[in-house]
């Protein structure tokens, strides 16, 4: 029997650079695991292939999927939806590969409900300045504003509480390799390696 | 505040190999955490420096200690108590640095006990893939030999359970690079560094 793979879920406050962390991980080497494609109603842009880019569906065959419970998760964005379609997922890992996940808070929320075994890293902005100057802005702008994004500032941490791990985003390079580092420790927790061990012993 | 350091617990079955896989993690580069001396009440051999190699104690002192709950784990072995001294321990991890230990799998159980927010490491023997040739041999032993092997087996690994991580002792610098994966990957999770975030917002 193979195996099962890992679910590994990067997300993080939109604007963090999730997407430039992503796409260095899959442009490096030794990578032992599938970039999972994302499905979107949105129109197709010059350049962008079905099946590479995104999975390019209509809202009607969208909603289709939703109705049958077949996203692992998906939100909807100026009138778009954006998601995860189950099956690729799913035969990906049963395959004994690692899938990874590139997604927003709201989505990696909803796949950890469905998947509490994957392995979720959140990903943070660099520093306290980054986060105060984000926050505080040039200084031009109403208390209000200002009050706004500090409660959001505090809803990200907050969400943190639901992940696994936390990586600060200082150099790119950097959480790449802590990335990769967490993805193969994670394959040597015991607990999903202890089965195997015991069925060693059983099968005898 | 200064972050509290990791303690991190190496164990396994005796003869796994954890000495040696210890003692390469020592001699190589980037180590950012302090090996713990044991205590002994044994007599100093030649060569032997209190407080380097072992703190050489006499077997009242030990049995204070013990008796105070100051040994953070011990076991007697040939007449002899060996075991780690809790104050030690406890500094290194206030000042922020993480602490080694490399013990008998009896001692990793007391230190599972008093420290359950450790990282534990259990290193297994490469055989222990081998399971069935190694238990079933080479078919012309007694079913009473095979029966033994196989209790043992299964005590080995019911032992994992406590633990963390299962690494195996393929060869000694792949399981050196793995341990100290694992040791990088767990001062990021979130658990760990949830509180310095929230701390951070709090103090903007």
């Amino acid at each position: 029997m193979t195996e099962r793979g890992l679910l590994i879920v990067l997300s993080g406050p939109s604007g963090v650079g999730k997407g430039t962390v992503r796409k260095a991980i899959f442009e490096s080497d030794d990578n032992d695991f599938q970039y999972s494609i994302s499905m979107t109603t949105r129109q197709m842009r010059p350049g962008e292939v079905d099946g590479v880019d995104y999975f390019f569906r209509s809202k009607e065959e969208f909603e289709e999927l939703i109705a049958k419970g077949e996203m692992l998760e998906y939100a909807e964005y100026v009138g778009n939806y954006y998601g995860t379609p189950l099956s690729y997922v799913e035969e990906t890992l049963a395959q004994g590969k690692d899938v990874f996940l590139e997604i927003e808070v709201q989505g990696a929320k909803q796949v950890k409900e469905k998947v509490p075994e994957g392995v979720y890293i959140f990903l943070t902005p660099p520093d306290l300045e980054e986060l105060r100057s984000r926050i505080v802005g040039r200084g031009t702008d109403s208390i209000e504003v200002i009050d706004e994004r500090m409660r959001v500032a505090k809803e990200e941490i907050e969400m943190m509480a639901l992940y696994d791990y936390a990586i600060v985003n200082d150099e790119v390079p950097k959480a790449v390799k802590r990335i990769k580092e967490i993805i193969a420790s994670e394959h040597f927790r015991v607990e999903r390696v202890i089965n195997k061990y015991r069925k060693m012993i059983e099968e005898l």
